[in-house]
Order: C-alpha cells, then sequence, then structure tokens
C-alpha cells in the first residue's frame, strides 16, 4: 500500500513532531495505545498526560504503560486540562467517539470536545500539531463532528495551519484527521536599510 | 513547518510510488518541474510520457528535460493517453487549471479531465497512484473541480482507495491533492484445509 491509512498517518506526523523530552498530551487515552506510542516518543525526560473519563479506560492505559513514569494519568475530562498540563506542548492528539470495546453509549461530546480542542491549540508550541482522529459512524458522532469542523475552519490562518485527511469513496463512515499546527510567530523588529 | 503543503506532500507521494525503471505519465506537463522530477525518480532506465495541449508548455518542458532521453513530449490531449501510453504505469500526475505564467483562459475542461483520469486509471499497476491537484480559484475552476470529485467518490472501494489532502482554513480557494491507488487484486485461488 503506497498511500498511509488515517491511523498510521495521524502516528507519522506524531513522529515528525515530538522530540526526546517533550511534553505532549493523550487526550482520549482509551485503552492506552496512543499514550504508549507518545511515550515512546517523549522519552523518559519527557511528559506525557493522559486523560479519560473512564475508570476502566484509565486502568487498561495504567497496566500499558508500567515502566514509563514520564506518563502521567489524569481520571478526567480533557475539558480541564489546562489544570493539569503545563505548556508548551509538542502535540495532542484525539480519537473522538467511544472507547473500544467499552461502552458504546458513553461517548466524547460536542461541548466538551470543543473546550477540549480550545484548550489545546492554547498550549502549543510553535510548530506543534493537535490532532484529531474522527469517528462519525456512532449516533451522535455526526453532530460532534459538523461541530469541530465548523470550530477547525474558522481558525485564523495567520496563526494556525489546519488540514483534513481522509478517504472519500469508502462506504461506513470510516475515521478521518483533522491537523492544526502552529505556525511560528513572524519577527515583528525588522532591521531597517 | 510539519504539516506538508499540498505539492511537496504530492512530491512525497510520488517518491514512494514510483522507482527506477517506471513508466510514468505527466498529464498536464506545464513549465515542465514536474516531468523532470519524474526523470529523476524513473531514471534513464524508465520511461516519462508528458502531455501539454499548448506548444508554449511543450517548449518550456523541451527545455527543462534537455539530456534526459527517458522523456517523451506529446503536444496533444491527456484525453488520447492511451494512444501514447504502453502500461502499466507507476503514477500519473495532473495540475489542473491553466498554465502558470501562460493564458489564463486556457484551462483544463470537466470533460477532457474525466476522460484522461479515466484512462489513467485504466493504465496503473497495482499500488500505482493517479495524483490530481486541483485549482478552482480562476473561472471554470468550482465547475472541473466538481465533475471531478463526484467521479472519484464513486470508484468502487474493492478496487481503488480514493484519498483528500486539504488545507482547509485558507481563504482563495488554494489547491488540494486528491489521490487514487489501486489495489493489489486479491489472491482468487484459496488453498483449502
Amino acid at each position: 500500500m503506497t498511500l498511509q491509512r488515517v491511523l498510521p498517518f495521524t502516528k507519522s506526523l506524531l513522529e515528525e513532531a515530538v522530540s526526546e523530552g517533550d511534553t505532549v498530551v493523550d487526550a482520549t487515552a482509551g485503552n492506552g495505545h496512543d499514550t504508549l506510542f507518545l511515550a515512546g516518543l517523549t522519552g523518559p525526560g519527557g511528559k506525557v498526560i493522559a486523560f479519560d473519563i473512564q475508570e476502566e479506560a484509565i486502568e487498561a492505559t495504567r497496566l500499558r504503560v508500567e515502566g514509563h513514569p514520564q506518563v502521567k494519568l489524569v481520571h478526567g475530562s480533557h475539558a480541564e486540562m489546562v489544570r493539569h498540563v503545563d505548556g508548551p506542548v509538542a502535540a495532542v492528539v484525539f480519537n473522538l467517539g467511544y472507547l473500544p470495546k467499552g461502552d458504546h453509549a458513553i461517548i466524547t461530546k460536542s461541548d466538551s470536545t470543543l473546550t477540549a480542542i480550545e484548550q489545546s491549540i492554547g498550549l502549543l508550541k510553535e510548530n506543534g500539531l493537535v490532532l484529531i482522529v474522527i469517528y462519525s459512524g456512532h449516533e451522535g458522532g455526526g453532530e460532534e463532528r459538523d461541530a469541530v469542523m465548523e470550530y477547525v475552519r474558522e481558525l485564523p490562518q495567520a496563526f494556525f495551519d489546519v488540514m483534513k485527511y481522509e478517504f472519500i469513496n469508502q462506504r461506513h463512515s470510516p475515521p478521518f484527521l483533522v491537523a492544526i499546527e502552529k505556525k511560528p510567530k513572524r519577527n515583528k523588529q525588522r532591521t531597517e536599510g
């Protein structure tokens, strides 16, 4: 396969954005796969803060990241991210929807998702990324997708690039990726002459 | 910058898809930049067939690819691609719109573009790519974009993956990429047991 699927492409972007020693956030720990991947990228000198509102997810993640003291787990909402994360951060990753193998009635919701995305972009360092993998096939997923898309399309292009990576000939609403990059500040001071 | 712009990302995909000795097509030679890039990827043992309906573009490309005998220039429509190309091909690239620095009234048109895309996917080898960079800011561009998008969304997912890569918070209709990959044939013969 020449074209990368959405999840491997998301990982490739994280590899680009995150270096050893960085601080990063897993906004939806889920079963901890991304948390562990991020811990590998930051190394023991970095910091990974992982959020989930479900006890089950926090426990699964705790088991998976044993031996990686750079990971801090927060059993709570990513909408309170700024209380737990000391920025700037190199990357924040969201996997919206429900916990795989968990209760499919417990889903991320537009309001808290938008609050968390807003906080994430405030925490980003220059050239840092917020990566949002959007699943919209489940009930309530379409509404959340529309709310997120409306929000990210309006992000000012002077400060952010917003990219969408999507397979468009598939049935059954496959996941797609939205990536937000914080642009470096322009140098306001110019040398005369 | 962490996220690749549309044109560098398109080149990265060509680097993935094209190996030395391959046959590839530049469906819109323009000023010959992509043709030269492709000639570098196929090497002298490969073949690059480049099309343009404008004499001016063919001459500009001829100058740029001097010393690369693997390039064959066709002053004619890419809608007649199958008459000039002996497949299978590793990649076909389209830059839709008008010739940069040329007459902006001469543009690619929906009918011939769709014919050429249809022929391209027929020529593809397994895991080969058709890459279409779509500019829709110019007059007539919106119509062509809509026709192409309608066509590619309907390509059967059993045989093709269709991906869209787009920056979505920019004004002034920036170019975006559509990539079509031909899937490998499934092995129909299964071993019993």
